[in-house]
């Protein structure tokens, strides 16, 4: 494998921490074997690659910490969106109509990864629908579009359809773990699962018997989230998960007062527990300077991307991290760049990955884009220079 | 002047409107003296100069309904945001700064247009700054850079500062509006001004007398808001100005309760006062559906663009009807369509365009996109193909 030798970069949150909001010096970066190896000034490799992103911001991969790559229809033709305005009625029509659109689809699955790896996104997790209907179709569709990709791709077996409410599942939830699936999914044990403590049960359960991650979807608002969010807090410390378990959506953290978002927020930070959020639509945005200032995980995911559910999403990451700093109302540099640490670094705490990070010896997975700092990054979103697998250049 | 024939495009609304969502027939656009002459299958016409458009979506030019040129910083360095999180925090560093970066600038304003241009914008609605300090600096520099461009820009004569809380600025509106400026603003008349009886007084005085629009940026939120739209309605009532008054912002309108949110669409509606949405960061959303549904004028614009209240904004019209549909949480088709509508017909209605329009004798301001339908237009908002201004072709 050819060294290959990043010339004239700014590499961001290389060695030593840059304060945040800075000017980041420029350094070349050198690849060897699929690493780093080293980050200085004017390094000298004879016979390595060079490759010349003079002035541009270097980046470690991108992460989307929160997709459903299975139900996508990306790649194909304009699908108009077909549910009316209810959870209930967005659930009835993804099962009526998957069918007929050919989902899930390894072509769509492949056409999606393409562009987020063409976007410099390294790391996906996805959620993938499991459910006694469809087996586990999404998972060994998804597993086939990713053995084709570059990507990095680990699933969260996703009870879309309920756990209790869906007899079968759960042996389902099962099955995926054993077939190799990394995390397990839950979805609202309340609000859809009328049964917040069985169903942790079954998916806590689950996660400590496979020493997978887990990964719920948390939509319910208000008191109720709340209190299914101290629920969680409460086993992922009792059990000694933490690290392994994330929340998404959470929207009940938009939603309380003050007092009592701080109480959960310590938990979260002593227990372990990762918020993950994609700023969708107008749902409230859990308060991502906070979460961050009392050291818990952010990371941030497209949630889905052309399907049923709904006609939006790019598959850039850092546009959805424009997002999640629009939403939370970020104007200066420096909270900007939260926005960015979820699509980077919160990401691969989150998801558990190692070596990861721009750092010798951390993977090279590396991405360039014309920006002058992690703000302009993410408020314009240009299209990515290089993008860099393992040492391998995808993109350039 | 040549004539233009664009070739196998399929153009929105034109002739007898299409039904919201439904599929529309390709037709070509026989353009002559920079008006639309036809609009028919299979055109020939011998001599024209032939733009093939086969496929894509032809809308007619997109209407930029409210934003800051003389504010903004496009087109130069990144400029960190650097105020605090206070509107008055943003109001100082505004004042304090620009000098410093040498705004108004006609360099950035032209770049900006150049920009806007290329994404297919013909037109612009544009609050200008008006103070005692900066006197008409920034209307002048507007104009300069407006001269050198093919963009209609229009001005409100802006009071950014304040119209009683800032003696002197009523007096330089005043002068405005005689050298031309196309309409007159204000500015939270309770919240900011702290007399809204007397603000409006000045500002629906001084659009009476010089036949002007009137456009308001309205941010106070809840009772209070909804009371200020009480007055603006009764006053644009009264005054007969139906159709020559628009409310920017209108926050409070995502707030009120049902009943009251209903009585004052109706009064918007009796009166014609037009709503001017950008679904900017968080804030709440006028509700376009039920807005559009009772007949009201709802226009689209970026607000500010990369200036020193804040860091973002593309100058596209389709990517900021994105933010307003997905803020609306629009995923229909016909739901969408409306924030095109918006920034398009709804715009050229709020600005009291002439000749707007896809059919036969409007002008010939088109945009092409390569997009299935409206739609996709907003939620992809791809690369503008072709962009026609008074019929010529200025992008393609």
């Amino acid at each position: 494998m050819t060294d290959v030798l990043l010339r004239g970069g700014h590499p961001w949150r290389s060695g030593a921490p840059s304060l945040p909001g800075a000017p980041i010096a420029p350094a070349d970066v050198l690849v060897r074997d699929g690493r780093i190896d080293r980050i200085a000034p004017a390094i000298e490799a004879p016979g390595a690659q060079v490759v010349d992103v003079t002035g541009q911001l270097v980046l470690p991969g991108l992460v989307e910490a929160h997709c459903h790559l299975d139900k996508t229809l990306y790649g194909g033709p304009w699908v108009p969106h077909s549910a009316d305005d209810t959870l209930a009625g967005r659930i009835g029509n993804d099962l009526g109509r998957r069918e007929e659109l050919g989902v899930p689809s390894v072509a769509r699955i492949g056409a999606l990864l393409a562009r987020m790896s063409a976007a410099g996104t390294t790391h996906v997790r996805t959620h993938t629908d499991i459910d006694p209907a469809a087996g586990l179709r999404g998972v060994e569709a998804v597993r086939e579009a990713a053995a084709a990709s570059p990507v990095d791709v680990r699933q969260v077996a996703f009870p879309q359809h309920g756990v209790l409410t869906n007899p079968g599942t759960a042996e389902l939830l099962e099955a995926a773990l054993k077939s190799g699936v990394e995390a397990v999914g839950g979805l609202d044990p309340a609000g859809i699962d009328r049964d917040p403590v069985r169903h942790l049960d079954v998916v806590f359960g689950l996660a400590e018997r496979y020493g997978t991650h887990l990964d719920l979807h948390l939509h319910d608002g208000g008191s109720l989230g709340g209190w299914e969010l101290e629920l969680i807090t409460e086993r992922t410390k009792v059990l000694g998960l933490g690290g392994r378990v994330a929340v998404s959506h959470a929207y009940a953290l938009g939603q309380l007062d003050d007092a009592y978002l701080g109480r959960l927020i310590e938990g979260f930070a002593e227990a372990g527990v990762a918020l993950v959020t994609g700023a969708v639509y107008s749902f409230p945005v859990p308060p991502v300077k906070r979460l961050r200032a009392a050291g818990v995980t952010v990371a941030c995911g497209h949630d889905g991307i052309r399907d049923l559910w709904g006609p939006y999403g790019s598959g850039d990451m850092l546009e959805r991290a424009m997002h999640v700093a629009y939403r939370s109302t970020f104007r200066r540099d420096e909270d900007i760049e939260l926005a960015l640490e979820a699509a980077t670094f919160g990401g691969a705490r989150a998801l558990g990955l190692e070596g990861y990070g721009l750092g010798p010896g951390d993977r090279a997975d590396l991405v360039a884009v014309p920006a002058s700092g992690p703000a302009e990054a993410v408020v314009v979103h240009p299209a990515r220079t290089l993008v860099m697998k393992d040492g391998v250049v995808l993109h350039n």
